[in-house]
């Protein structure tokens, strides 16, 4: 089979790009091909038997995204978007990148005559706002709070429009924030979650802009992963017309996750963290969600990590290997 | 101060003109422009105070908007789409003008220096899908089942987004399906809701295409137009983020609709009805919305219709001043 990923040079389009290189399958079929698009050049090696090709382009170009999908992927992995803080801060590129740039994929599949992939979409949580319930159930309204949560549920929606109309079989999977994220920070406005983690960890300082009570809903990269694949190959038949599901995660608050911090590394590593309110931060972090029962997911079997020491403890872990 | 009605020559857009046009004033104060925008002419006659003048045009043509909005007018009706069923046969006219064309207005204001209009947008209870609770309340998902349900839906993400960023003053009312509809059937899959009462008062037959037990949710054409009218002079400050409402409305089951038609015009009336039952339009209903609490709204001083026979009155009233 072939497998497209679009942002496939992105944080967990790459991690996923590792993964199903080393599987060297999707849901027990050979990959021959997989194609990571991105605007920068993706490096994860290929094998034998799986050619991994990096194709760069803009998907706000719709011819860009023609010629991509005039190779008929079977599945397709949409990641491609700017991130919360950037969508927020220029207008006119979150519109471009995150609404038109779905369209355009949508609709260069729809232009193929007897083409119906698996298209898996990354939402987020960010589709919610406040005021919020205890804990957010799977019926609660979607009532986003910024330009990149109102993109991504137009995203959402039209994602099960076109797969209602048979254009697509599609899942859209609510990602919780992805802490701890590696590397460098990127622009979005909950990358201090992982900052205080990561930063701490490699033996620099980091900022915590917000409060310590700040409850938030997290998962890891390896299980950003996890759901990825999962929703690749489990029967979409039983979701009916709701294809978009809020993901499994973990509901910390930001002392919670110091106090894991400090029993994994110690308190050295705690020290580490500055605490500088930034009423920006504050301001959207605020409308954003903190607990979810996210049942449905549950029921179709996708599964979080189990505490917060373990995503850190997986974290060094990682960072190690890439050494 | 200037109203512009995108959509002008609609059912709903020429009631609301006739009424402007009568009351010479908005929120207490005088209009001296009214543009009615349509692709078809409207027709209603202005004042000695008060100029009312017909544009043609297509809504999905970015220029066409542009030098609409140059006018500048104070408050914005945007009632200019097509329909569910016609969005729901022709894919690509549905998202061109209903999702495409609402994006054209909202970037014509943008474009716009220092322009801050009152904007009211006529969403649908077509954003809302099966399954549904007993009575949908105003925090329930909004899970779109139809392509136009879907671009109304998107719709109120954007008009939410805009108006958060300060772009413009929007609300949104998710009207109930209005009924009696007066003159002829459109192409909405929802016309036999009038078309039982309207035909056999006109002395002619009419074809009910779904069982007798079908429950929905209406409000008479003179509701929709009180809707409107304190939409756009309301203060919208305490809708917080979610600027959209389900509006009241009454909930009826076809049977019911029909034992009042026999109360008010008598069995003749209802002997013209002919039961027909049509899958398709069958299915479509099926995924309707029986029913809300719209609680919201009634706190925003919205409010509903007594019974389906005052609206049957008021439909013979109408008809007959139209004469
Ligand atoms: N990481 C999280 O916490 C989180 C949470 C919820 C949802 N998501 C979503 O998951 C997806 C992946 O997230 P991530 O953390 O890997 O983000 P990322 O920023 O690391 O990756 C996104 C990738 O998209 C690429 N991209 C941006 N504009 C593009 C364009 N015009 N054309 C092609 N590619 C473009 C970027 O170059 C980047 O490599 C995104 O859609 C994101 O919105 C992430
Ligand atoms: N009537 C209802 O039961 C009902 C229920 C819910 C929502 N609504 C919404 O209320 C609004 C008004 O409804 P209505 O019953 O008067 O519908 P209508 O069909 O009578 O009026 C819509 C008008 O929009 C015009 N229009 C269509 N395409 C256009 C384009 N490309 N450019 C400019 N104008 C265009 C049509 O010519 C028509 O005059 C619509 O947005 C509709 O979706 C109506």
């Amino acid at each position: 089979m072939k497998v497209l990923i679009l942002g496939g040079a992105g944080m967990v389009g790459r991690n996923l790009a590792i993964r199903l290189a080393s599987d060297g399958t999707l849901g027990g079929q050979p990959i021959e091909a997989l194609t990571l698009f991105d605007v920068v050049a993706a490096d994860v090696q290929g094998s034998a038997h799986m050619r991994v090709s990096a194709v760069t382009g803009d998907i706000s170009d719709r011819a860009t995204v023609d010629r991509l999908v005039a190779d008929r992927p079977d599945a397709i992995f949409h990641l491609a978007a700017i991130v919360s803080g950037e969508a927020e801060a220029d207008f006119d590129k979150g519109y471009r990148i995150n609404l038109d740039g779905t369209r355009n994929l949508f609709e260069a599949i729809r232009a193929q005559d007897g083409y119906h992939p698996r298209v898996v979409y990354t939402s987020s949580i960010a589709v919610f706002g406040a005021p919020f319930p205890e804990a957010i159930g799977d019926e609660f309204i979607t009532a986003p709070m910024t330009s990149y949560g109102t993109q991504k549920m137009i995203g959402e929606l039209l994602l099960n429009d076109y797969s209602r109309r048979g254009i697509f079989d599609g899942i859209g999977i609510r990602l919780p924030t992805i802490a701890v994220r590696p590397g460098k920070p990127n622009k979005a406005a909950s990358g201090f979650f992982s900052g205080i983690i990561r930063e701490p960890l490699a033996g620099q300082d980091a900022v915590l802009p917000v409060d310590d009570d700040v409850r938030h809903w997290v998962a890891s990269p390896a299980s950003a992963t996890g759901f990825l694949l999962h929703a690749a190959t489990m029967d979409t038949a039983p979701l009916g017309a709701r294809r978009c599901l809020t993901m499994p995660g973990l509901s910390v608050t930001v002392g919670e996750m110091i106090a894991a911090l400090g029993e994994v590394a110690g308190p050295e590593a705690v020290a580490r963290i500055r605490r500088q309110p930034d009423p920006v931060i504050r301001g959207i972090v605020a409308g954003w969600p903190r607990n979810f029962d996210a049942a449905r997911a549950a029921g179709f079997g996708f599964a979080a990590d189990a505490s917060f020491q373990d995503i850190i403890r997986a974290h060094i872990r990682d960072s190690e290997a890439a050494q």
